[in-house]
Protein backbone atom coordinates (compact mmCIF):
# COMPACT_ATOMS: atom_id res chain seq x y z
CA UNK A 1 0.00 0.00 0.00
CA UNK A 2 2.88 2.27 -0.58
CA UNK A 3 2.85 4.45 -4.12
CA UNK A 4 3.82 8.05 -4.65
CA UNK A 5 0.01 9.20 -5.65
CA UNK A 6 -1.10 7.47 -2.28
CA UNK A 7 1.65 9.67 -0.49
CA UNK A 8 0.78 12.64 -2.67
CA UNK A 9 -2.40 12.78 -0.54
CA UNK A 10 -2.06 14.67 3.25
CA UNK A 11 -3.75 12.44 5.59
CA UNK A 12 -4.85 13.72 8.79
CA UNK A 13 -3.44 13.39 12.05
CA UNK A 14 -5.58 9.92 12.28
CA UNK A 15 -4.55 9.53 8.86
CA UNK A 16 -7.79 10.24 7.15
CA UNK A 17 -9.42 12.54 4.50
CA UNK A 18 -12.42 13.64 3.39
CA UNK A 19 -14.37 12.20 0.48
CA UNK A 20 -17.04 13.50 -1.85
CA UNK A 21 -19.30 11.64 -3.21
CA UNK A 22 -20.66 13.45 -6.17
CA UNK A 23 -23.21 11.62 -8.85
CA UNK A 24 -21.50 11.41 -12.25
CA UNK A 25 -24.65 12.21 -14.44
CA UNK A 26 -26.39 14.52 -12.28
CA UNK A 27 -23.35 16.31 -10.46
CA UNK A 28 -25.52 15.40 -7.21
CA UNK A 29 -23.16 16.16 -4.19
CA UNK A 30 -24.42 12.23 -2.48
CA UNK A 31 -21.99 11.86 0.50
CA UNK A 32 -19.22 12.91 2.57
CA UNK A 33 -17.30 10.34 4.31
CA UNK A 34 -13.90 9.36 5.29
CA UNK A 35 -11.03 7.27 3.82
CA UNK A 36 -7.46 6.32 4.79
CA UNK A 37 -5.02 4.59 2.74
CA UNK A 38 -6.56 1.18 2.66
CA UNK A 39 -10.35 2.15 1.91
CA UNK A 40 -8.67 4.73 -1.35
CA UNK A 41 -6.52 1.73 -2.18
CA UNK A 42 -9.68 -0.85 -2.08
CA UNK A 43 -11.28 1.81 -4.39
CA UNK A 44 -9.01 2.00 -6.59
CA UNK A 45 -8.08 -1.47 -7.00
CA UNK A 46 -11.90 -2.42 -7.11
CA UNK A 47 -13.45 0.42 -8.80
CA UNK A 48 -15.87 0.99 -6.03
CA UNK A 49 -16.49 3.16 -2.87
CA UNK A 50 -14.95 2.25 0.08
CA UNK A 51 -14.48 4.42 2.87
CA UNK A 52 -13.29 4.81 6.74
CA UNK A 53 -16.15 4.45 9.74
CA UNK A 54 -15.58 6.28 12.00
CA UNK A 55 -17.93 5.17 14.31
CA UNK A 56 -17.09 1.13 13.42
CA UNK A 57 -13.27 2.17 13.06
CA UNK A 58 -12.97 -0.26 10.25
CA UNK A 59 -13.09 -0.64 6.32
CA UNK A 60 -16.41 -0.28 4.56
CA UNK A 61 -17.58 -0.70 1.59
CA UNK A 62 -20.60 1.31 0.35
CA UNK A 63 -23.42 -0.54 -0.02
CA UNK A 64 -22.44 -3.45 1.54
CA UNK A 65 -25.37 -4.14 3.62
CA UNK A 66 -27.68 -2.05 1.62
CA UNK A 67 -26.15 -2.62 -2.45
CA UNK A 68 -26.06 0.77 -2.76
CA UNK A 69 -22.80 0.76 -3.94
CA UNK A 70 -20.84 3.54 -5.89
CA UNK A 71 -19.13 2.57 -8.78
CA UNK A 72 -16.60 5.00 -9.08
CA UNK A 73 -16.09 7.03 -12.67
CA UNK A 74 -13.35 9.35 -11.60
CA UNK A 75 -11.09 10.73 -8.54
CA UNK A 76 -9.95 14.08 -7.89
CA UNK A 77 -7.99 15.35 -5.26
CA UNK A 78 -7.97 19.60 -4.06
CA UNK A 79 -5.67 21.98 -4.36
CA UNK A 80 -4.16 21.34 -0.64
CA UNK A 81 -3.74 17.46 -1.08
CA UNK A 82 -6.06 16.52 1.41
CA UNK A 83 -9.62 16.35 -0.01
CA UNK A 84 -10.70 13.74 -2.62
CA UNK A 85 -13.74 13.94 -4.50
CA UNK A 86 -15.17 11.29 -6.56
CA UNK A 87 -17.42 10.83 -9.02
CA UNK A 88 -19.95 8.21 -9.37
CA UNK A 89 -22.60 5.95 -9.86
CA UNK A 90 -24.44 5.78 -7.40
CA UNK A 91 -26.78 2.38 -7.37
CA UNK A 92 -30.35 2.53 -6.44
CA UNK A 93 -29.67 6.04 -7.10
CA UNK A 94 -29.86 5.96 -2.80
CA UNK A 95 -27.03 7.35 -1.62
CA UNK A 96 -28.19 7.53 2.35
CA UNK A 97 -29.09 5.32 5.11
CA UNK A 98 -32.36 7.09 5.56
CA UNK A 99 -33.59 6.05 2.42
CA UNK A 100 -33.08 9.27 0.61
CA UNK A 101 -31.08 10.28 -3.17
CA UNK A 102 -28.53 12.52 -1.05
CA UNK A 103 -27.86 13.04 2.27
CA UNK A 104 -27.73 16.49 2.15
CA UNK A 105 -31.59 16.61 2.65
CA UNK A 106 -31.74 19.38 5.47
CA UNK A 107 -32.31 23.06 3.83
CA UNK A 108 -31.62 25.59 5.79
CA UNK A 109 -34.66 27.88 6.09
CA UNK A 110 -35.93 31.49 8.47
CA UNK A 111 -33.66 29.24 11.09
CA UNK A 112 -34.99 25.53 10.95
CA UNK A 113 -33.76 22.83 8.85
CA UNK A 114 -35.94 21.47 6.97
CA UNK A 115 -36.18 18.11 4.87
CA UNK A 116 -36.71 19.10 1.47
CA UNK A 117 -35.76 15.39 -0.27
CA UNK A 118 -38.81 12.53 -0.75
CA UNK A 119 -37.90 9.01 1.13
CA UNK A 120 -37.55 6.94 -2.15
CA UNK A 121 -36.97 3.64 -0.62
CA UNK A 122 -37.86 2.72 3.15
CA UNK A 123 -34.20 1.92 5.36
CA UNK A 124 -36.82 -0.71 6.71
CA UNK A 125 -36.82 -2.58 3.41
CA UNK A 126 -33.11 -1.36 2.46
CA UNK A 127 -31.77 -3.45 5.82
CA UNK A 128 -33.43 -6.18 6.85
CA UNK A 129 -32.31 -8.06 9.12
CA UNK B 1 -24.62 33.23 19.07
CA UNK B 2 -26.58 30.38 20.05
CA UNK B 3 -29.45 28.93 18.09
CA UNK B 4 -31.04 26.10 17.82
CA UNK B 5 -30.41 25.37 14.16
CA UNK B 6 -26.46 26.27 15.23
CA UNK B 7 -26.84 23.75 17.96
CA UNK B 8 -27.96 21.11 15.67
CA UNK B 9 -25.11 20.85 13.91
CA UNK B 10 -22.68 18.68 15.49
CA UNK B 11 -19.26 20.24 15.53
CA UNK B 12 -16.63 18.27 16.08
CA UNK B 13 -14.16 18.00 19.02
CA UNK B 14 -12.59 21.27 17.84
CA UNK B 15 -15.27 23.27 17.36
CA UNK B 16 -15.65 22.32 13.45
CA UNK B 17 -17.46 20.98 10.44
CA UNK B 18 -16.47 20.37 6.66
CA UNK B 19 -18.39 22.92 4.31
CA UNK B 20 -18.32 21.84 0.72
CA UNK B 21 -19.48 24.15 -1.69
CA UNK B 22 -20.69 24.04 -4.75
CA UNK B 23 -21.80 26.27 -7.37
CA UNK B 24 -25.21 26.28 -7.88
CA UNK B 25 -25.79 27.17 -11.65
CA UNK B 26 -23.49 24.45 -13.02
CA UNK B 27 -23.36 22.07 -9.72
CA UNK B 28 -19.31 21.83 -9.95
CA UNK B 29 -17.87 21.11 -6.34
CA UNK B 30 -15.74 23.91 -6.16
CA UNK B 31 -14.02 24.14 -2.90
CA UNK B 32 -13.89 22.04 0.75
CA UNK B 33 -13.11 24.20 3.73
CA UNK B 34 -14.02 24.28 7.29
CA UNK B 35 -16.48 26.15 9.62
CA UNK B 36 -17.03 26.63 13.31
CA UNK B 37 -20.15 28.61 14.75
CA UNK B 38 -19.06 31.63 14.42
CA UNK B 39 -18.13 31.47 10.51
CA UNK B 40 -21.47 29.63 9.90
CA UNK B 41 -23.39 32.23 11.46
CA UNK B 42 -21.44 35.12 9.65
CA UNK B 43 -22.25 32.96 6.51
CA UNK B 44 -25.55 33.12 7.55
CA UNK B 45 -26.20 37.00 8.57
CA UNK B 46 -24.19 38.12 5.24
CA UNK B 47 -25.03 35.76 2.82
CA UNK B 48 -21.36 35.32 1.94
CA UNK B 49 -19.24 32.59 2.66
CA UNK B 50 -17.00 32.21 5.81
CA UNK B 51 -14.82 29.93 6.98
CA UNK B 52 -12.40 28.92 9.67
CA UNK B 53 -8.81 29.00 8.52
CA UNK B 54 -7.26 25.60 10.52
CA UNK B 55 -3.67 26.92 8.97
CA UNK B 56 -4.02 30.61 10.41
CA UNK B 57 -6.10 29.48 13.26
CA UNK B 58 -8.95 32.51 12.02
CA UNK B 59 -12.51 33.85 10.77
CA UNK B 60 -11.92 33.90 7.08
CA UNK B 61 -13.97 35.68 4.62
CA UNK B 62 -13.87 33.73 1.47
CA UNK B 63 -12.38 36.37 -1.47
CA UNK B 64 -11.39 38.62 1.34
CA UNK B 65 -8.30 38.99 -0.80
CA UNK B 66 -9.30 37.88 -4.19
CA UNK B 67 -12.81 39.09 -4.08
CA UNK B 68 -13.80 36.10 -5.26
CA UNK B 69 -16.49 35.71 -2.76
CA UNK B 70 -19.12 33.48 -2.49
CA UNK B 71 -22.91 34.19 -2.49
CA UNK B 72 -24.56 32.09 -0.93
CA UNK B 73 -27.79 30.82 -2.22
CA UNK B 74 -28.84 27.18 -0.33
CA UNK B 75 -27.50 25.99 3.03
CA UNK B 76 -27.85 21.95 3.63
CA UNK B 77 -26.83 19.84 6.42
CA UNK B 78 -25.96 15.88 6.28
CA UNK B 79 -28.29 13.05 7.47
CA UNK B 80 -25.59 13.14 10.59
CA UNK B 81 -25.66 16.81 10.85
CA UNK B 82 -21.95 17.10 10.51
CA UNK B 83 -21.48 18.53 7.36
CA UNK B 84 -22.44 21.19 5.94
CA UNK B 85 -22.81 21.82 1.87
CA UNK B 86 -23.44 25.67 0.46
CA UNK B 87 -24.97 26.18 -2.83
CA UNK B 88 -23.17 29.80 -4.43
CA UNK B 89 -22.38 31.73 -7.34
CA UNK B 90 -19.11 31.85 -7.12
CA UNK B 91 -17.27 35.94 -7.83
CA UNK B 92 -15.43 35.92 -11.31
CA UNK B 93 -15.87 32.02 -11.84
CA UNK B 94 -12.71 31.02 -9.48
CA UNK B 95 -12.69 29.02 -6.42
CA UNK B 96 -9.39 28.06 -6.13
CA UNK B 97 -5.77 30.19 -5.33
CA UNK B 98 -4.03 28.65 -8.14
CA UNK B 99 -6.77 30.63 -10.07
CA UNK B 100 -9.00 27.78 -11.07
CA UNK B 101 -12.49 27.78 -11.33
CA UNK B 102 -12.84 24.46 -8.83
CA UNK B 103 -10.10 23.73 -6.14
CA UNK B 104 -10.51 19.70 -7.79
CA UNK B 105 -8.45 19.94 -10.80
CA UNK B 106 -6.22 17.01 -10.25
CA UNK B 107 -7.77 13.83 -11.74
CA UNK B 108 -6.04 10.08 -10.51
CA UNK B 109 -4.93 8.49 -14.21
CA UNK B 110 -2.94 5.70 -13.88
CA UNK B 111 -1.53 6.13 -10.48
CA UNK B 112 -0.36 9.81 -11.45
CA UNK B 113 -2.68 12.92 -10.37
CA UNK B 114 -2.56 14.97 -13.72
CA UNK B 115 -3.95 18.48 -13.73
CA UNK B 116 -7.02 18.76 -15.60
CA UNK B 117 -8.05 22.25 -15.31
CA UNK B 118 -6.99 25.48 -16.85
CA UNK B 119 -5.95 28.85 -14.77
CA UNK B 120 -7.96 31.16 -15.82
CA UNK B 121 -6.08 33.94 -14.11
CA UNK B 122 -2.49 34.34 -12.77
CA UNK B 123 -2.31 33.54 -8.86
CA UNK B 124 -0.12 36.95 -9.15
CA UNK B 125 -2.74 38.67 -10.97
CA UNK B 126 -5.13 37.85 -8.40
CA UNK B 127 -3.15 38.42 -5.12
CA UNK B 128 -1.31 41.50 -5.64
CA UNK B 129 0.44 43.03 -2.79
Amino acid sequence: MSADWLDKVKWDENGLVPAIAQEFSTNTVLTLAWMNRESLTKTVTTGEAHYWSRSKTRLWKKGERSGHVQKVKEIRLDCDDDVVLLKVEQAGGIACHTGRHSCFFQKLDNDRWTTVEPVIKDPKEIYKP
